[in-house]
């Protein structure tokens, strides 16, 4: 089967232009088949406050009410995505925005109200993904760069978050492609120390994963990234790797150093 | 030639919930291959207002700058065309949304800053439409949902007039098939009588046009739309008409009374 390259990125990529620009001529250069998942960023939360509307938070998780579910779609299926893709456009990438809810491609399930109701916020099923539509467009040669922004059917736009959209697509891809799945951040890799960058771990096994996680040393932003990333070793994802932005090109060279692979 | 519907509908039909679920529901009843061009409403100069955007007119012209372009993003490519696209995937029509950038599908020239400069504006040409994506798109089976954020190559994102992207579209389609173009608005077509409004035209000729234009009797908000029907027909579009959004299944069954036809 050919290889296929999904690459994650967050909003600490996309609100430093220079760090973007950065990823983008790396991303540029990986070959073959290759799809886009980004996140959001500052802008979502800079627009909310900027139109009074005040993050509603329960157990320190923001709930996506209807005007914010309003700001997400435009920030994210709008702005953002447009923007990467005259970016990606401008460097001779022919690139394709898409949003879950364009051609049915992330039908996701609003997550039950109990016990805790975080509003308009979708999960989503590989099994889910409309696999005919995302393949010939990228047998069409083109790369769909793709927000986290689902569609629930029957009903409407849902808030999903981009490691689940990622690792979703990733696992349905592995039905035709060899899938190569990367989430870029601003750090190296998993850090064994917190406080030194350059602690990256070469390679985390679920088995270590699982020790730390109970140890507390791995840190709370990146279990979700985590948990992701082994859901998608356990399915068919055959290589997924967390490293640097600007490390693109090298991590999914798999070259020694850059990022940390992660394996079951 | 099989035929195509372009149906382009502007911001008063997006502004009012009945009116756009009935306009929609009738566009589901259109057979065969279709095209939506939806324009913007008054969303974008809401959210203009809202975070202190002074709106700049050159002439009674608004002027879009940076931060006007942005919102434009936001509503047009965002928070519309993926509500459109949600509401179609809902009445089970298979729709894609999509910006000009996307696909390259609307490569737009900046217009020159002189006499007037009216900031990220660009003008399309027919020819430059990326006719091989969109009609893989249809033959697909989905119906591309298209905002007017066009793209500059080698620049960024470029604001359009909704009217002129439908109008290029139609012509550049007609080249794969018998082209009907559809502009729908909140009147039931061109009114004889600006006070009456069913003193409808059945039909309108570039001839008698320009008579009413030279005394001033068609409506300044209608000369775009009017100047892009006859360049559409100058140019291959084989039938174009304006009309009521509710009427829009009569008004592609040339059923009389459904709008005004333009004719040279």
């Amino acid at each position: 089967m050919k290889t296929l390259h999904i690459v994650k990125i967050g909003g600490d990529i996309i609100d430093r232009e220079h760090t973007l620009r950065e990823f983008l001529s790396g991303f540029l250069k990986v070959e073959g088949p290759k799809i886009l998942v980004h996140g959001g960023g500052k802008a979502a939360s800079t627009l909310s406050e900027r139109l009074g509307i005040q993050p509603r938070l329960v157990e320190g998780r923001r709930i996506t009410d209807a005007d914010t579910l309003k700001v997400i779609t435009m920030v994210y299926a709008g702005l953002i995505n447009k923007q990467l893709v005259a970016m990606l456009q401008n460097l001779g990438c022919a690139s394709i925005g898409l949003s879950g809810a364009d051609a049915a491609l992330l039908p996701a399930t609003r997550r039950s109200s109990a016990p805790v109701d975080y509003g308009f916020v979708g999960d989503i099923e590989p099994q889910d993904v409309n696999l005919p539509v995302l393949c010939s467009l990228i047998d069409a040669g083109l790369v769909p760069v793709i927000c986290p922004v689902t569609y629930e059917r029957g009903a409407g736009l849902l808030n999903t978050n981009a490691d689940t959209v990622a690792a979703a697509l990733a696992i349905a891809l592995s039905a035709c492609y060899t899938v190569n799945l990367n989430f870029c951040f601003g750090k190296k890799g998993i850090l064994k120390d917190m406080e030194d960058e350059n602690s990256v771990m070469e390679q985390l096994s679920e088995k270590e994963y699982l020790g730390f996680k109970k140890e507390g040393i791995v840190s709370k932003g990146m279990l979700p990234k985590l948990e992701n990333a082994y859901r998608s070793l356990r399915n068919g994802v055959a290589d997924v790797r967390i490293g640097q932005a600007a490390d693109i090109e090298l991590m999914i060279k798999k070259e020694k150093g850059a990022g940390t692979a992660i394996t079951l």
